[in-house]
């Protein structure tokens, strides 16, 4: 693939899997293993995901914020890596970490190195700002 | 410069500045501003640095962990951006965050933009697992 056209690859499959949570829609995106080589705090760090616990993880990880949207303020893109610097919010719907619903409008920033291979995502390298959610929740 | 040229600055940066705190060679660097663009629960989050202030965020920064080490694990290059992935460790021989010094060999990760005009670095945005870091001195 172009350089651009995995940039807006990887736009439309946070938009579409991660933002409206279409589990469908994420076949077309993952390679047959998807691995969370990096993800420091996240129950699923480490694990190498097919297609089904790849839609467990998405399940479970949105379920405590359904309205969750991601907004991607930069790329940087070489070789088959593309990095995302992103913010993201939802609203704090049901129990996360411990942490009971609180109903509030919660904000976090993360940076995200997605690897592909051709077209499909075979996994990332991430850190996000989980402590200031944490405080978000506690404070 | 060539992308080649700027990740081994960029590497260089990282050994001689923050792992060896040599403050005079931070000079050779930095842009006339330096601007932490996004650095949560860092002190200068935000701020816009000149080589003085930057020195003194390197050495209030350093001083809990004189030992530390950046270690680079990836590198993605695009336009005027390197993205790092980076671990990191040192010994825990200061205050920091109102934790006392606890002598023990802390672990973090990050990852990182770290944007340059020309050889010159002009800033960063960066998340780095602080929350980890705040269980292995809080455990």
């Amino acid at each position: 693939m172009s350089s651009s056209s995995r940039k807006a690859r990887l736009a439309l499959f946070l938009d579409t899997v991660w933002n409206r949570g279409d589990e469908d829609a994420a076949d077309g995106f993952l390679a047959d293993r998807y691995v969370i080589r990096h993800d420091p705090g996240d129950p699923w760090h480490g694990q190498s995901l097919d297609a089904s616990l790849f839609k467990a993880r998405l399940r479970q990880s949105r379920a405590p914020f359904p309205d969750q949207r991601f907004h991607v303020l930069r790329m940087v893109e070489e070789g088959d890596t593309v990095a995302v610097a992103w913010t993201w919010q939802g609203t704090h719907s049901g129990e996360m970490a411990g942490f009971a619903a609180t109903g509030r409008v919660v904000t976090m920033t993360g940076t995200t190195l997605y690897d592909f291979e051709g077209d499909r995502l075979t996994g990332h390298w991430q850190e996000v700002d989980r402590l200031g959610v944490f405080r978000q929740l506690a404070g």
